[in-house]
């Protein structure tokens, strides 16, 4: 893509109202755009980001057997009265009537809707086990929204709901996701820790967080060094029983400052790590809260009616691309991990006016760009200076430099944006590297 | 994907309040479930369908040099009493209050909101032209819902945004857009024709419809046959005139019957052709009607300030699911075209419980899915008679069938669902066939 025609508003001040450090870089970096209060438009390459991230949580939904559904925003009410937490909702719920009176709502989130969904098309065990998810926008009318894309009101959420004939059963479900999103924030490039967590209004009595570390999370949290062992790219065979490695994920102590008591951790100081951290995914088991109110029953082997065991995986996916800027970022800019990066390499002429030096990156362009890298190319006339802190904002994971000077001998300049290593490379060691 | 772990509800009865096709047809064949009037889920094949659509849609949008953004569904209704807007759009407009009583809607379209992202962020005639567009939910609050997916209340659309410094300009944009639209839906394997159109709430005086032939559509339309001679699948260098094509297209006569008039038409009867067609795309070209009361005006290029050209291009991206079906049908079910269709080939093991007979269904799955083909392979026990049934009722373009009996001589049966064609292929050769 190039810049003469993208859609890229970067701003060179910092925007006033943003606090934070992603909210403040996904305005500067032209990400997104504000609405109104907790409401963003995701430009270009905001949306890009966005994308990549909502596709690795898919591939990682659809390797551990969940299948993919799309609900829709709005629901009816009745079946929140149903379940009866329609009252207890309080004002997040966005309430809405419709132009015949009724009452609807805007999901905050999808337990009522998708056990409607099961309990009128499953009938039998033998259509069990089941895990059914979406990635659909849903809204929370939050009293105070802030901190950009962390805490908004209409935000993206990959939510899964599983379906089960027994406790046990159950447990393999929530052992699955659990697995899912260690991988899925791997990947992602992030540190991500589960803890053992409150359930809070989506009930059930097992639950962990997955909080990723990052220098400026909104959270104080106090883990076992232990973790640092651990590999998070679980690879398991399809059915192989996950619980060793949910049981050694969760042997260790994690805890963050609501529930950490320094007078009473069982790791000591030595192996105790404190960071900061972001609440990035929530996974509850909560068995038969709503299969039981809203009568979601199966046919079990005995012929008995069974109310299904139920557990329901949240993954805040807008919140990731905030919570990715706090973990990745320095004070030029955002640093993309690579997985996400909305573009892999961002290619600049230094001298637009003069031929050779355009000719030149017109070529590199055309080359990365037919071996399927991802560029992002600077063919503007800016100054140099700008040209080069704009690239660190946006934080590509590598800078392809060409000016005039360098090309009088042969070289471009090739610079990482996370080490800060350059390099001056001949054009085809320039692609070499980059297409390796 | 196997059946027996699929979440494929099929219906073999009809249900009683779907009164046109392509509702009864995905209400059987287990692609969507309503939740309220108008507000469908999307199950795992009927959201499958919905993607690739949209994926096509993408790509050709990105094609022809637009952009992708994604505007949220919730917008402030401030911006809509600058536009004027507010009171005009009625009862359809889906109205909400937030927590602290500040007036919001659910986005029916986004001309107001482009076009206060493109104020705020783009002053010079040097940045453009510029076309934006999102794929996302719209709600319009219809008062009589109906016919599924085709007259839903909460409906997907792409919805793309031209801003050019001149009318001349302008007509280049939706001239692009014209033929983006041309390409599209042949490439979704319909045929549509662009008819003149009135520009109603949108606004301005240029504008088409973009209607695709089906035997049961919503209207009744006439035009000249010398559409058949038209190719759709137009390949333009960039910054080619479109205007000759354009031209092409618009010259000959096409009509709803509307405004039809059947005593009053161009074309002779010999040349005339009447038949059925839906409306899935709408293109406008309104110039200065948003830009200058919202003011987005950018700095020409003698220095003075003007109102930017606008035109709006609209394609019903969940009701082109509906509009496929209702042109691809028979009366045994759904006849995808292969670039829409939720799995390539439909593979039937006929006897489950044969040793035999299963082993070859899971190598020829093994190898399909090694190729790259998407298959749904029902290896459940039900008979051969509602395995069948089912297929036809599901509408891959192909069924490989595998019995016993086949087996016994080498063979196994390759059906066209379209043709219904039947052919006694070898297994390799049927692996050939299907991955040709």
């Amino acid at each position: 893509m190039r810049s003469s025609r993208y859609f890229l508003p970067t701003l060179k001040e910092t925007p006033a109202d943003a606090q934070i450090a992603s909210h403040r870089l996904m305005l500067r970096a032209g990400m997104i755009r504000q609405g109104a209060a907790g409401i963003y438009s995701w430009l270009p390459m905001g949306l890009k980001v966005l994308r990549k991230i909502e596709q690795i949580v898919r591939e990682e939904q659809d390797a551990a057997g969940a299948q993919e559904v799309l609900m829709p925003t709005i629901q009816a009410a009745d079946l929140w009265v149903e379940s009866g937490r329609y009252d207890d909702y309080g004002d997040e719920m966005l309430r809405i009537e419709d132009r015949h009176g009724r009452k609807m709502l805007y999901g905050p989130t999808n337990e009522e809707m998708i056990t409607d969904i099961f309990r009128k098309e499953i009938k039998s065990y033998r259509d069990l086990p089941k895990n059914l998810y979406h990635i659909q926008w849903k809204f929370r009318d939050e009293r105070r929204p802030r901190f950009g894309v962390m805490r908004g009101r209409e935000f993206l959420m990959k939510d899964a709901y599983s379906f089960d004939l027994t406790a046990e059963d159950g447990q393999k479900s929530y052992n699955a996701m659990f697995v899912a999103y260690l991988r899925t924030f791997a990947r992602l490039g992030l540190k991500a820790i589960p803890m053992r967590a409150d359930t809070g209004p989506i009930g059930g009595d097992l639950s962990h967080e997955f909080i990723v570390l990052a220098e400026t999370g909104e959270s104080e949290v106090f883990f076992d060094k232990a973790f640092d062992g651990l590999d998070p790219m679980v690879e398991a065979a399809a059915g192989a029983d996950l619980q060793p490695i949910v049981d050694e994920w969760t042997s260790h102590y994690a805890a963050t400052d609501e529930i950490h008591d320094a007078d009473n951790c069982p790791v000591d100081a030595g192996n105790l790590i404190t960071g900061r951290g972001i609440e990035v995914g929530h996974i509850f088991f909560f068995g038969e809260k709503y299969s039981k109110p809203m009568n979601a029953t199966v046919q079990g082997p005995d012929g008995d009616t069974v109310p299904v065991q139920m557990g329901s995986y949240g993954v805040g996916v807008s919140r990731l691309v905030g919570a990715i800027i706090e973990a990745c970022h320095d004070e030029n800019g955002i640093v993309w991990p690579e997985a996400v990066a909305p573009f892999k390499v961002g290619l600049m002429n230094l001298r637009a006016k003069d031929e050779e030096c355009t000719a030149a990156c017109d070529k590199l362009y055309q080359q990365l760009t037919a071996a399927g890298i991802e560029v992002l190319y600077d063919d503007t006339d800016t100054g140099a200076g700008a040209k080069f802190a704009n690239m660190d904002l946006i934080g590509l994971p590598y800078q392809l430099a060409v000016g005039p000077r360098g090309l009088k001998n042969g070289v471009v300049e090739v610079k990482d944006r996370k080490s800060g290593e350059k390099l001056e490379l001949t054009p085809e060691e320039a692609i070499a590297k980059l297409t390796a």
